[in-house]
């Protein structure tokens, strides 16, 4: 019960930050939402700035969840692999008419600059990424499928990049081509092995 | 004077928002920095958001200053132009420690869900800067220099995800790495016409 009650508000908080963003969120309204009473937060967590570093990994669960499926899926080559985790946020995206973006993303530019254990946590939780990411792309150079010659941690921080920088301008643009660009440059033009 | 008074508030809220971000940048601390009294504020704009809006007009025509010296730079090729444009900040980057990233890209992931009329300005901000750099992107593809027979509106759009997604990993990475892997990936290997 008392483990339940503190996942409940690790799950329900991290729909809420996702939507509003950690400085917007108060207390009130995670215990709320999770259904338990206000004290049980400080029973659970020694401050909100705690809360929001248990978030991270909350995330990154999530995130390493969808990214297994799709890197372990032997019907389809390393690069199809990747492409496919990219284009399973698609229809997410545009349902949510392009909203809230990534959780992980939104954290590094609010709270980046502001907090020092947030900033670390985020950099643990992206080089962990990659470092899955970079794995698949090791393989796919092996195997001749990957543009070589190219270190893979490279190649896997560039996609991170296109791919946050894609969603924080379909934000604005409302609109799927931002990341319809770079999925055409990066997966059709660039990483493929022309050789 | 009247004028004068509106410039210094513009300015000077211009460095403050991009170091806080909107939300955390108050009414008071704008007219102490730009040294005017307090009532200047409301005298010249409507509402602190009407400020926001005409902050991104501000960093815009920073940006495009900066943008024109290099795209018109003519001891340079197409390709050249646009990585000396994207170059020319790694210094401020790494002197800065990586903080405040750019302007535009945080407005959007602020205030991007939060305001239209903030989305749609940053909107036509992003659409103007992508295509001045799809004019470049379209003369150097004219003559043979960049990767043909992609629209260069999406190579524009490609080009400013990538750097934003770099600026949002530097924040937490402390390292000029994620801009190396951008500008590795993107000039000498993918935009460059091999043909």
């Amino acid at each position: 019960m008392a483990t339940d009650a503190k996942k409940r508000m690790l799950k329900e908080g991290a729909l809420i930050v996702h939507r509003k963003g950690f400085n917007a969120t108060g207390v009130a309204e995670i215990v709320k939402a999770a259904g338990v009473p206000k004290g049980s937060f400080y029973f659970y967590f020694d401050s909100k700035e705690a809360f929001g570093l248990e978030l991270i990994d909350e995330y990154s669960l999530m995130i390493a969840g969808i990214a297994k499926a799709h890197f372990t899926d032997e019907t389809k080559n390393a690069l199809e692999r990747i492409r496919a985790f990219f284009s399973s946020f698609v229809d997410f995206f545009t349902e949510n008419e392009f909203r809230d973006g990534c959780p992980i993303g939104n954290l590094c530019l609010e709270m980046g600059d502001i907090s020092r254990p947030f900033q670390e946590k985020l950099k643990s939780a992206i080089e962990a990424f990659q470092e899955g990411m970079a794995t698949i792309i090791s393989q796919g150079q092996k195997q001749g499928e990957i543009l070589p010659d190219v270190p893979p941690e490279s190649i896997a921080d560039f996609l991170f990049s296109g791919f946050q920088g894609a969603l924080l301008q379909m934000k604005v643009k409302k609109s799927i081509e931002p990341y319809r660009a770079f999925e055409t440059l990066v997966f059709d033009r660039m990483l493929e092995n022309a050789g």
